[in-house]
């Protein structure tokens, strides 16, 4: 999407390749909101890194990544031996897949990246398919996200107040976003409308990333603490709401998102407001048959103990553009603990629709639909 | 409540009164949860001012405080010119009410002890009247919300796991507190139960300072985030909310409190968690006809786009109980804006009982049975 930098607009993705210096280009998200940066990594241990160390986030963006990652690998292969090849690109594959062991779509995305490589005879026709392959992951991730765009940008009507909970933008794909892409292609239809966008303790990524994305996008928002959006609806405030989701089960429609997205559809469903799931068909698990086996991670305590932001004077400069530091304050009393369950999972009673690259569905028609979901076993 | 302060235990009030240096004594709230102050306060300007700038916060604190100032603003008076005493105390009274000019507790109390004054007839007598009726007022508050807690505990059974959103606890009154006071009393009475902090953003009342309370009391308690409530309510992991309330409806039974509420009374109402209310019966509005009716303030963005903690390093020091100094961060991305809504209101159907000193109401009685609270017009 668009980035505003010193004046200039131009059109970035989350994750892109320069071939000329076989680097991925990332958008450095640990520095987001208060500064914007894209860093090159050089080679694939580099890339693996980035991944590991959080420089990149969100399930497409860290697919993407990892693919381009892999291309990377095999291209900085310097020999025409086959054999040698195959071992080198085991050791790029292992490695990518190392940086964060427990996702799945940097695995998924490699595996495609692999498919097509197999393909290819020698050594350099291997590496060419290798980048092809990656770009055609990036522009697919980015084509989905766009088709979700269009079909629930007909949800969005003028005037309206739409709801969002953390950061499921384009940031978290390659470009466009899953909750934030009826946003943005309502927009470029031309409505009018205001995002409120959940504060989304305890990392916020709505008050850093979401925020972020709206404003460079000059789609008017504005953050509310996670407490306000209840208070808001009853004041009828809020019309439509919209969230993205880690893991969708296809048998029962019951949808795994950041911890309080549940909350907010259960405030929705009080009163009468519709409450809408974006996700790529990536997600969508289709094995497991009950939302309650779905793990739910509990994270370090020390992300609801304290903050993450810029030292400013609170009175004088709300509104300060200029880059800073971001350290870590404890808030809360300095000998209490605290339990940090990191995801939360919506019945499918709760939720009017998903949008889905496919169209939108009732959650309950994500079985009996299932083949034009993908899902073919 | 007791404060352990170097190991050394101790019970303090929140507020208090030292009659050889004419002084009120009160908890610097604004250091804590991060060090323990008692601060005196060398007049009745000093006073007002530390009412002001929220050296001392919470309706019963606010108005204890404004007694004891008016008790210290009498007793400093040097003659014995009843007219000009008079004169005197009108500067003392206008000067505490302008501290906090929208709130009611510091007015009600002050009018209370002025009237007590009016019985004495030379001037030293009103002085020392002035002093008594101050200090009964303090004994009162502690003592009704001692009340709250013979109630309210006998809702709390062993292994219970009960929930609370931001602060009505002993530091917002001058002792014991409301919400707080049934987990007092329960603990007195040897029962084992463990509470849930909300952390309550945007001012954090919920880490800082009800689980600083918590701490010392050593009850058993975790801070969560205000997300974290609706997951564990689904996981059946909250047994009963107690909370506490700004303004109770008499009419009604309709409860305005701090902005999150609402949400929490919403999400035990759809898993048949127990909801209570607990509050003194000066909070209680006889007059207003509708929720609708209270006016919600709106308050600085800073506090939803920042956050005030004390900058440390999130992994090593997550039990740190030395002193530090607050600091406040930009956490928001600075080019947008929030909107900030203090407070929300809960409607009577969602609330399962009004605990106060004089026993458990359900909401829809305060008004039929209006005389045995105490209002009677």
């Amino acid at each position: 999407m668009n980035v505003t930098i010193r004046g200039k607009t131009q059109h970035y993705r989350t994750v892109a390749f320069d071939a000329d210096r076989n680097a991925v280009l990332l958008i450095e998200q640990r520095l987001l909101p208060h500064e914007f940066k894209i860093v090159p990594t050089r080679d694939f241990r580099e890339t693996a890194l980035a991944i590991k160390d959080m420089v990149v986030r969100g399930a497409g963006a860290i697919g993407a990544t990892a693919a381009y990652g892999l291309a990377q690998g095999a291209r900085a292969f310097r020999s025409s031996d086959p054999k040698k090849f195959a071992t080198h690109v085991e050791t790029v594959f292992q490695t990518l897949k190392d940086a964060r062991p427990t996702a799945v779509d940097p695995v998924n995305a490699m595996l495609g990246v692999r498919q097509i490589m197999a393909s290819g005879e020698s050594v350099e026709e291997q590496q060419a398919l290798a980048l092809a392959a990656a770009e055609e992951f990036a522009n697919q991730d980015a084509r989905h996200c766009a088709e979700i765009g269009e079909h629930g940008a007909k949800l969005i009507r003028n005037g309206m107040k739409v709801l969002t909970h953390c950061n499921a933008g384009w940031l978290a794909f390659v470009d466009v976003g899953s909750a934030t892409a009826p946003m943005y292609a309502a927009q470029a239809q031309g409505k009018k409308f205001h995002v409120f966008c959940d504060e989304t303790r305890p990392r916020s990524q709505g008050a850093t990333l979401t925020a972020w994305e709206l404003a460079q996008q000059k789609i008017s928002h504005q953050i509310i603490a996670d407490n306000a959006a209840g208070h808001l609806m009853q004041r009828g405030e809020i019309d439509l709401v919209i969230v993205g989701s880690d893991r969708t089960l296809g048998r029962t429609g019951e949808v795994a998102n950041k911890i309080g997205t549940y909350t907010k559809a259960v405030l929705a469903a009080r009163h009468k407001i519709p409450f809408y799931v974006a996700i790529p068909l990536s997600t969508i698990d289709w094995t497991l048959k009950s939302g309650f086996d779905i793990p739910i991670e509990e994270r370090h305590e020390h992300e609801v103990l304290g903050a993450w932001g810029v030292p400013r004077n609170p009175k004088l400069e709300t509104r300060n553009p200029k880059p800073g530091k971001s350290v870590y304050v404890r808030v809360a009393n300095p000998t209490s603990g605290a339990r940090n369950p990191g995801f939360d999972v919506t019945p499918a009673e709760l939720i009017t629709g998903i949008i889905t690259p496919a169209g939108i569905f009732k959650p309950k028609d994500l079985w009996p639909r299932r083949r034009e979901l993908g899902f073919a076993p």
